[in-house]
């Protein structure tokens, strides 16, 4: 029976630790959707605010731990996260605990595997999201981990936002997340430059901005042509604007830049890259090659 | 009379300078679509190829410049086209020169401001395609430059892509072009250090890639925030996130990217940018006022 496989949570208790920015967010939105949320903040006042509500204010992190089976726990940092629940550790079996704080696929690793020496069922969570989105179809949460543990609690979980489940590993939904950052970190990069050059002229952002943003969404469909040719390993499929016009055609990129009095350190070290990648006889391929000189290991 | 002012051109003879691949895609066009069309290039062959498909082929750039009232040039160069049209330099008084060869503001003003020395109608052009896309809806072209030369031969330009005229400055159409085509390699970087982290993890690029496309799409829509913030000076409206948080979270975004052996080169320049602006009271502000640091000139 399904039923037994993962009981019906869709009202279990659920307990938040950290009420920064974000985790107040989350903690509202359970609140709103109906869940019995019990709250934990190191400084009291911030989970104090949220009684109002209806949020039950535990005044130790045990306390909190023990009144839920699923504890959310949303706090700065790993370090953050490991010196609250150390102390509880032991309350920790046989609780599912969801963690939403930002780190790296190796700290997820290793905070799943100290989850499970305490007996807890782990799922690490990316929030794809700032804090005015939570709750709102713009909104989504990258998991992976204890496929369990994302079932039975499903329902807790898609209140927060969509929620999008990415395998047993707990990396993978760090991974994802800071992927998914880089390439925003890129793109924006990009449209800073791209506006310090219209702004060169005089020329209104807000006249540019629907142009460039039209334009990066018919752009950002290359993606899916690198990914056939990274995957292949074949960078020569199908290119139309090989890498050695590129190399060339991106120096003047640059010096159109330094004539415009615009600087242009944010784009300059794709430069280099691209002319070292010709040098190693790679011309005649795609832009997506330069993947390859991104390998620090082997 | 509409007639007097833009005389019906709208099957005017075009000629072609310069069939590199560029040059070949908008001769073909204008071809398939019933210009009578005259070319000319360096390398005769290429010239010679078009005849089957119609083409009149000049022996001379002087020839070639006689047959049309609408010149358009595409050319590797600013050098070249100079190289090309001043040994011609009587012959092009009366004529429209649209001249669609890749360059800086810089060089767009001097051309036509030299074209007009000669008594030509000088409109510059940014082709923001392939040669394979030429003629298709994803195309376009922008202009910039004479007015006349845009509205009288309309029809001829309508058949090499989508038009957009940007006014009368030659210098637009380029910096509109190069201001496009660096936020496209700005996101481009953030792509391929995105897949660097996927494969650092062995996940298929394929994979992701439907993942990253949506979430650029979804992240390019902050490009219009940007541009209000700029255009009013005042980058702390409407901050989420502000710079203070971002900047700590992008040095913990590129370590993550070192320790899955990723190198972090392509969107390290942000980082100290971030930082400079912070260390000048900026913290509370929004990403997009890094713009103040990229301008060379006060
Ligand atoms: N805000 C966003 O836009 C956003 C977006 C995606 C992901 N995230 C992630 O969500 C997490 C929380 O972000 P936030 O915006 O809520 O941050 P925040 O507003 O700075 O809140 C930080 C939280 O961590 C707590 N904390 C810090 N150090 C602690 C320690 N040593 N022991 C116990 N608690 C500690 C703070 O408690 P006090 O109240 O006592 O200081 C507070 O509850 C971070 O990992 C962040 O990367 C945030
Ligand atoms: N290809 C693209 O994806 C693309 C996209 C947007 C814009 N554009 C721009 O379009 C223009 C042409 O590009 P393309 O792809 O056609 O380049 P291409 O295939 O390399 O062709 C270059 C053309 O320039 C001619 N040329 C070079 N130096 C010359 C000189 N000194 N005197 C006379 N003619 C000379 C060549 O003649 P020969 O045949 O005799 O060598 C050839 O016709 C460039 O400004 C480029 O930036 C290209």
């Amino acid at each position: 029976m399904e039923q037994r496989e993962h009981p019906d949570m869709s009202n279990t208790p659920v307990t938040v630790l950290g009420l920064g920015d974000m985790g107040t967010a989350l903690a509202r939105a359970l609140l709103k959707a109906g869940f019995r949320t019990t709250v934990w903040n190191r400084t009291a006042a911030k989970a104090e605010a949220l009684v109002p509500e209806g949020a039950l204010h535990a005044a130790t992190v045990a306390e909190a731990v023990e009144a839920s089976p699923l504890v959310v726990v949303c706090l700065l940092d790993y370090d953050s996260v490991h010196g609250t629940l150390a102390p509880v550790a032991a309350s920790l079996a046989g609780k599912a605990v969801a963690n939403l704080t930002s780190g790296t696929p190796r700290q997820a690793r290793e905070m799943a595997a100290w989850a499970a020496d305490q007996g807890a069922d782990y799922l690490d969570g990316g929030i794809m999201a700032v804090p005015p989105m939570i709750a709102t179809p713009a909104a989504f949460v990258l998991y992976s981990g204890s496929r369990e543990v994302f079932d039975t609690h499903r329902a807790a979980l898609d209140a927060l936002a969509r929620s999008e489940y990415l395998g047993e590993d707990a990396a993978l939904a760090p991974l994802h997340d800071i992927a998914l950052l880089s390439g925003m970190y890129g793109m924006f990069a990009g449209i800073l430059h791209a506006y310090a050059l219209i702004r060169s002229e005089d020329i209104k952002a807000a006249d540019f901005a629907p142009m460039l943003g039209g334009w990066l969404n018919a752009m950002a469909g290359a993606a899916a042509g690198f990914a056939e040719q990274i995957d292949s390993g074949d960078y020569a499929q199908g290119v139309v604007s090989n890498l050695a016009m590129q190399a060339a055609a991106y120096d003047h990129l640059l010096e159109a830049a330094e004539e415009q009095g615009v600087s242009p350190e944010l784009l300059a070290p794709l430069g280099p890259l691209m002319a070292r990648r010709v040098a190693d006889g790679h011309g005649h391929e795609d832009l997506s090659g330069l993947v390859e000189l991104l390998r620090t290991r082997p």
